[in-house]
């Protein structure tokens, strides 16, 4: 999963001119959607390239916390939009709000649900991610989302970036690797996961410029995973 | 404030394309413009988009270190500049004398005035900003810009890009906001001054790639502002 | 020597326009030039601006990993590329060895050869930095290459990017200056020799953007070199 935080339209065809076959999905980072003037075509450019799009969570929760869900439902369907993510980054809700949201979004949308906040202090415990994870299944999701952000440092990771292994230990334990996409914006973030789960592993937040890059990473072919494989 | 340092003519209209709205005036940072050869084009390019363009303020100490003030002034008319940054960032000058060329450019530029070090060492006292900023004003500069580099570290904020808050806090009792560009290319510098200064909070060297992902910070549409609006 | 690490066509095209006069060589990063589709055409779009390339060392250690060094010099030929880079930063070969292969590909390719591991656990005391340099400099090779990766912090560099003075010191003892590029992918590591081996020194992992604030460091025209000309 790509993550585009504004790009011109004649940055994203250049990178899908390089690295098309290596993007399965494209977030429009978190609300960096509402403030773009290129929205229509820059999706369009991106479905026509047979690469779904969805934005960022930050946008579901800016509507949820206006009480909005029906305008964000409309929206969706505006854009021509078929994914939604589900997240509760910066706002509290009740996880079986949450769950609520999911269920009604994935009667019409692929829905991915993010676990994880976006503020450093709060320390969510391995036992819980799981029972999120999979309560968020459940609901129908259709894959999970391990936040860390843009700048890969908090959820998953240490504030220093480093992963918190026995985090993801124990998450993989009791939820499938694939139904979760890993947040992994640092190279030695993705080295670390594809070390760990496979050149397959899903992962989010990779930086257009990083595309090529994490693909080397992913075949063995960057110093990082060189004798991996 | 937008910082290009060294931009091609395609790549200002993609960051134009998509944040044309979010700019008011580009830097060429420091004198990175000297070495550009698309340089007459590329103000053309921001001036189309009712966009001003100014050089850094490094461009104008070389000028002034080698005693050329009134080439400089040439300069600035043949490329149709019409805004001028005095700084010593680089080099000592008497501040009576900044003040001269302050006053001097003010007659046919709109001058904006740089205050602080480019050298980590070098620590002013918020007493000190304050009487070197309320001059330059009163010299006839329209605004001064609060120095911190293209990276973010040093004089308004420590080596680790951290804010020097007390020092910001000082300078906003005697300066008027609306006076001050505040240099602040790190995202945790822009969300912290929009907090304090609120939504419309000059600020500057701010990167192409970041003037979308600032504007959300702006609106309350990112993590780091959401509940804060 | 900049490192393209997955450019388009068109963002090599844009770099080109702007510091096409500042470029001497392209490095086609590590094995990226495996996974990128354009790669003929980009090749082709260096080679009518007069700038070689090659690849990087990684692709060279992938193929003789293998034992497929004749299909390695069967690659350069299909691509018209006239410099090989023959590194052994991720595997471990006999030094007897990869200066077999700097002699062999001599006969018909411009040779780059490169001094340092890229796993930052595994330290070369400079006494044999020195044997090694010289050793493939006999060899046949062109100039040899100081190992930093894409990151700036392994090899000349301690983890934090700050340089090994007294190793870079020693080997300008016995190594010729213009016979060593050094890869120096951060500012403070391009300032740094630029002050010690003067405005030409050979720098390589320059990143695309930073080639026009390179060349200002070059010249005394940014804040870090200012006063050092």
């Amino acid at each position: 999963m790509m993550m585009d935080k504004g790009l011109s339209i004649r940055q994203v065809e250049d990178y899908l001119s390089v690295a098309e076959n290596y993007i399965d999905i494209v977030k429009l980072g978190w609300a960096t959607s509402y403030v773009t003037p290129n929205l229509e075509q820059k999706i369009e450019a991106y479905h026509q390239a047979g690469i779904p799009v969805y934005f960022g969570g930050t946008l579901f929760e800016a509507f949820i916390v206006r009480d909005q869900f029906d305008d964000y439902r409309r929206i969706l369907d505006k854009f021509k939009i078929f994914h939604a993510e589900v997240s509760d980054g910066s706002i509290e809700i009740e996880h079986d709000a949450k769950c609520h949201f999911i269920q009604e979004l994935s009667k019409d949308f692929v829905v991915l649900s993010e676990v994880g906040s976006k503020d450093e202090e709060k320390i969510i415990p391995p036992y819980q991610w799981i029972k999120l994870m999979n309560a968020e299944l459940a609901a129908g999701a259709w894959k999970v989302i391990g936040e860390a952000r843009e700048s890969g440092n908090v959820g998953l990771f240490r504030a220093s970036g480093e992963v918190r292994q026995g985090l993801v230990d124990e998450i993989l334990t009791s939820v499938p690797s694939d139904k979760i996409i890993w947040e992994a914006p640092q190279k030695s973030q993705q080295a670390w996961f594809v070390k760990l789960c496979g050149p397959n592993v899903n992962l989010g937040n990779i930086a257009p410029e990083e595309l090529i890059p994490l693909e080397t990473i992913r075949l063995g072919l960057r110093g990082d995973t060189f004798s991996h494989f």
